[in-house]
């Protein structure tokens, strides 16, 4: 299918969002922009928007498959997306399977523990307030979602994890924690957004080098090459 | 009953805990010493040990009386109680009806906000990684209690809301928010510690006046009269 671009509708850190001659359809352009720590940290990733856009299809054709709504509809070109128009829930769901990242230092982990369960967090996402640590009742409270939301973004976060975990695991990488972003397409939960180097850990399952925005984050050198090995290994 | 007292098992900010010649009974006793904001704040409220013993002597019997097991088991004289000696869980659970305090910067909500439904928050009761917040996946992974402990703890919080809220408005007090501790009594969940205005948000119903730990924290005045009113209210 063709789509017609109309305007700009949203510019984010990391991606371009543009209106298109159909209602229900928007289409995603990855940008090549980096930030860190709360925006404070800026950069270029020299091809990032390249590897995001297809990492992020690849895995949301993989979860679609195994019965995950997504708002995937179909790749445009090698930076832009048509996805569905959703009204995102303004909850951030991390998901950790390894200790990483700011949960050692609330919680006094060392950086690599492999946790007895899967940890499952919510951020409201709100640059004002710094996207706050909220739970479950903060959600309902706020009205930030209904409880069949949470329910449904709950369970579709898990099995995110169980699929991508998996999958992973097969081409190397252990998969240490992600982000996740809903939404809302004619009412039902979907999941949205991106799911990429940028918003996930990864890495090798020997070396425990990290193939991930860690790269950048903390300086570690070989940040474009290391997007590149996710896109590779994902045979993309 | 009589305890015979042996040596002191642990001295907290805001009482001591003695041991008795019954294995399963530890005496409390209620000191006068205030703090605040993660201890940097000091002082002492006269006779506060006395309001808080008996404040919360007389909630645990109402929730008793309820269906809520509690630790309690006498009063023995206007600073002591004798109580089961319980493994305590390691987090504290705070419920809120109305926004106040932390919550009110965390998510930029005005004090005094009537919430939609009430917030239950958990904390881990961690002074050196300073009570950071968490929620149920973390107690699940860092193993602080089991799934049926957290269910368990969850519904005695709310029935507990439920029934002090009810009961405070009588009086005129509104139950802004409080802080439970629960812990294992031959392998039951049961509330422990304290309920009292060292660790529960009090406000007047009409006046909206403070008569609570507030009035410490904030240097309100009429500290020791605010405590006092509460036992009045309470017919105490
Ligand atoms: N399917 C979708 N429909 C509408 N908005 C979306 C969709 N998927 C993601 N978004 C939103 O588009 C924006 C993506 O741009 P990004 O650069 O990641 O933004 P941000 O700086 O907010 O992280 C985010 O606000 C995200 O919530
Ligand atoms: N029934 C109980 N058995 C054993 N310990 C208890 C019981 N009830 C409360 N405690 C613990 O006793 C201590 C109470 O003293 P407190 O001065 O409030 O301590 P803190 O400074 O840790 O808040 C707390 O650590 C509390 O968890
Ligand atoms: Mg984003
Ligand atoms: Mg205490």
């Amino acid at each position: 299918m063709s789509y017609q671009i109309k305007g700009l509708l949203y510019e984010g850190k990391a991606k371009k969002i543009y209106e298109t001659d159909n209602p229900d359809i928007v289409i995603m352009e990855y940008k090549d922009d980096a930030t860190a720590f709360d925006g404070t940290k800026r950069g270029t990733i020299r091809e990032k928007g390249i590897v995001n856009n297809k990492v992020s299809n690849h895995f949301f054709k993989l979860l679609e498959s195994k019965g995950i709504p997504t708002h995937f509809v179909e790749e445009i070109d090698e930076r832009r997306t048509a996805v569905k128009k959703v009204e995102i829930v303004p909850v951030e769901i991390i998901v950790r399977n390894i200790a990483a990242g700011s949960l050692c230092n609330r919680l006094g982990l060392e950086e690599g523990i492999v946790l007895k369960r899967p940890i499952l967090e919510f951020c409201y996402k709100n640059d004002a307030l710094h996207d706050p640590q909220i739970n479950q009742y903060h959600i309902l409270a706020l009205e930030l979602a209904t409880e069949e939301e949470v329910d449904r973004i709950v369970e579709y976060s898990f099995k995110t994890n169980q699929v991508l975990r998996e999958y992973l695991k097969e081409v190397n990488i252990d998969l240490i924690d992600f982000k996740l972003e809903f939404g809302r397409y004619k009412g039902n939960i979907v999941l949205a957004d991106e799911i990429s180097p940028d918003t996930c850990r990864f890495w090798d399952v020997n070396t425990k080098e990290k193939l991930d925005k860690d790269r950048f984050r903390r300086d570690l050198g070989n940040v474009e090459e290391a997007y590149k090995e996710v896109l590779k290994r994902l045979g993309l």
